[in-house]
């Protein structure tokens, strides 16, 4: 992962105290890299970014129809929810409709990121369970497929149809052969793309049409609707994603990925939008995907979301400021 | 912060998913440096990792023996502790035989990081104070020493004698004057100084001796000393500093600090060690430090502490291996 570029600063006492480098691509619909940092060439692990890639499978092949799948069902499929109950009771009633229990899923026990429901759970003395994980969603997704498919139970096996499907989806979305994949945090295979290949598949999302002639298309196009419409199932209050496309209103589908990923679709200028920091870092691919949305002009600088992940004053303990997120001098 | 090296990488589906840079130097008692990686001149802020410099006026001063501290309270003042009923009720007896209280503290309330009592607490509906911060040590040496100086209360504006006097130690041992400061979580200025300037200091505590001439020395052999017999009061159960010296056998004292740094001290060989990874992240500098006490012969690579930093898998939330942390090629 040669070829990285400064992109975020942290900033306490007037110096720069740490510096986040990665790379990040900008891509139009016809796949061609518009702008980059870094290198569009770099191999990379996209992680929970490509969520919505691995929903494209679900609802081209008929089997989100045919279990009556929602787009409330669809953004959870897509999303890394917090495992508040509005996310944990849908996926179970959507397990239910299947005939279905948690006990199907492969994706883990997590516990919930909610504040409120990680109290109550710890008062009560409640375990989590696999709802709690923030991929349950993309697992019913898988389970819907599988049985759809009448394959077995094992969806997260590489060789299993739901993530060869998930595979070859993958490959033409990114327009590469994926060169390896690693196991996810859910068990779920995660395949590897270029920079330029993830933008790419983006853009692919952000020219996606409810009326196109590709089933494909269509199915993309249903994916991004139903994040931007329920943008609190595809993560949760207070979370990046859920914030800064609630800041959008609605006009653009952000999510992000484990170890320093972010995406953007921007379906009104048919853009794509790829962030990886080198370091895994968080508040860097959530600030570092802020200042190019805001550089595209579709984020507003001043907007308390914008802020919290690039503008606002770090505070201490005391409530005194003590440094700020700053993009890097020459990014975005 | 130029001229950083690839130091710790996390692999994942046999790729490097994410790299992290930074800066190491060894230096010798001489103030020597013995070998680097990045570059010994960068200038960085050495956060918590200096906390046995912000000691040193303490002791010195006399105002340690005077208000009759221990080597607990002495590890203490040099810790980052976790918040737990230990480190708390010992800063609040010590703040007792000042005839001080929790409300004379200005490090600001923080959440407990011990798992046990933080349950306690929420149940209980008990709100964080300030003992709870992990530098509530510190604080209250801080306080000490200012009661001994007759001094006024609001020990961390920097004009105060005590941070004239911490400011003085620092740039003795560091060997440099201080081109700047920054305002750390506590409130407490911390001051910036090179690789080598922080790697000098912790060489300089190796070679402290508990019978020298200078004041100085002793103190600082007593805070050394006191590190190194209660590692539990420096952190806490399961923390990287209480682990490592625990590893250790008491041989070797080391020290985190926020947003990457990490130090040891390794008063058998007279070497002091500086870690900054550039992008401020834990797990490397974890990882880098277990790596350099491996090579320094100091450290076990087998010992669960060890493997906890470094070698160990990395598990997802169903148990499978999904990767590991490694040295990047070329350090240590």
């Amino acid at each position: 992962m040669a070829g990285t570029v400064a992109m975020v600063e942290v900033w306490r006492g007037g110096m720069a105290e740490s510096r986040h480098r990665g790379h990040a691509v900008i891509c139009d619909a016809a796949g061609a890299v518009v702008e980059s940092w870094g290198d569009p060439g770099a191999v990379i692990l996209p992680r929970s970014s490509v969520k919505m890639i691995q929903a494209l499978p679900l609802v081209e092949s008929g089997a989100a129809d045919a279990a009556g799948l929602g787009p409330e069902d669809l953004a959870l499929a897509c999303a890394s929810h917090e495992g508040a109950p509005v996310h944990v009771t849908r996926v179970a009633a959507w397990l239910q409709g299947l005939g279905l229990s948690e006990a199907d899923l492969r994706c883990g026990a997590q516990p919930t990121r909610d504040p409120a429901e990680r109290k109550r759970m710890l008062i009560a003395g409640e375990a989590p369970c696999q709802l709690h994980n923030n991929c349950s969603g993309k697992h019913a997704g898988f389970l819907t497929l599988a049985r759809h498919l009448g394959a077995g139970p094992d969806y997260v096996d590489p060789g299993h149809p739901v993530q060869r499907a998930v595979r070859a989806a993958f490959e033409d979305v990114t327009g590469q052969a994926s060169p390896r994949f690693g196991i996810d945090g859910c068990s779920a295979p995660n395949f590897a793309t270029t920079m330029h290949g993830l933008a790419r598949a983006m853009a692919f999302f952000a020219g996606a049409r409810a009326d196109a002639g590709d089933a494909r298309s269509r199915a993309a196009a249903r994916l991004v609707e139903a994040m931007r419409t329920f943008p609190e199932l595809v993560a949760g209050e207070g979370r990046a994603c859920t914030e800064l496309m609630r800041a959008m209103g609605g006009s653009v589908a952000v999510k992000t990925g484990a170890e320093g990923v972010f995406v953007a679709i921007l379906p009104d200028r048919g853009l794509g939008v790829a962030v990886k920091i080198e370091d895994g870092a968080t508040r860097a691919s959530e600030a570092a995907i802020t200042g190019l949305l805001v550089r595209l002009g579709v984020l507003d600088p001043a907007h308390p979301a914008a802020r919290r992940r690039l503008g606002d004053p770090i505070r201490n303990w005391r409530g005194i400021e003590t440094g700020e997120i700053r993009l890097a001098p020459g990014f975005a």
